[in-house]
């Protein structure tokens, strides 16, 4: 399975392309960051950015977008940017009938290096060692992309199958419920 | 001039569009308000709010698109699905090469109202009669996205002369700061 991670940003977003072999094996395809002019209105910036993206998605063709999911926690104006660009970029890979998971910053270092605290860092050389890259991926934005794939592609299985033993108990519970009533009607209807 | 407001919105997106004519006269051409599934994925929401504003814009032609500009201050997880249904707005805005505007609940309300802090039903109240509507737009959506597209119809000739004003301001400080440094050279080549 190929996966396109995305670390949504305006002034850099991070694209990494990952293959996932048997068992926990990963492949890098191939990384990049995008840039949008500073100066460009708000709009024209996403446009650069979704046709990035498009451009990725056409070349690459991967199977599954990840997406990092953003949190209010920082600077407002800064995650507002980054939250309308992960839109951007959700519609783009929908538009194609791609699925999109959205994962959180602390999923991904814990996917990656085993704790959800580590830093930038360390998340950066585990995913250096992981796909056996000649050298660090470089900014940090093409790092998280890259982490946020391989965590698709470990979490991703576990997730359906989860995903298929929920829907499995509440058909168990509802077949179990219509049983209940329909001798209950019974019981009544015998009375 | 024909704008289309919205107001951004993954449960319900408010669409309005208004023509102001001269001075400040205005009349509602739409108004409706766009719902996407909640049980349906984060993408496939964005989705259908991408096709149903490309759908207005293709009917109704305006000139330019007002978005309300978003704010981290309420429930964080409603915030991110604004700023991306917003995102995802201004990127279909953008592919048709229209301009997009982002105005504040306040800059709105106090355009519409004449106060940055009317609440709800004044805003209403005054669209419905700047409009001259038989009966008050409903949900607050809807009343929300006519306000956005007058506020933009009232702000905009007023901003777009005074980036002009600051450009002209900007080039005669250029030309004055030339014209000092001309005269400097000239000292020290006479002297």
């Amino acid at each position: 399975m190929r996966v396109l991670g995305v670390d949504p940003g305006l002034t850099r977003c991070g694209l990494g392309v990952v293959d996932g072999g048997t068992g926990r094996t990963v492949t890098c395809v191939a990384v990049d960051v995008v840039r949008t002019p500073v100066d460009a209105s708000l709009e024209i910036r996403l446009l650069r950015l979704a046709d990035a993206v498009e451009d990725w998605l056409e070349r690459y063709r991967p199977e599954a977008v990840a997406v990092e999911r953003v949190f209010s926690q920082h600077n407002v104006r800064t995650v507002m940017g980054t939250a309308q660009a992960g839109g951007v970029v959700a519609l783009t890979a929908a538009r194609r009938r791609l699925p999109v998971a959205f994962h959180t910053p602390s999923e991904v270092k814990a996917a990656v290096t085993g704790s959800g605290r580590a830093d930038k860092a360390q998340v950066t050389g585990m995913v250096t060692r992981l796909l056996k890259l000649a050298e660090a991926p470089s900014p940090a934005d093409a790092a998280d992309a890259l982490a946020l794939a391989i965590c698709h592609l470990w979490r991703e299985p576990m997730r359906a199958r989860l995903a298929e033993a929920e829907a499995r108990a509440a058909e168990l519970a509802r077949t179990h419920r219509a049983r209940l009533a329909a001798a209950a009607r019974n019981a009544t209807g015998n009375r």
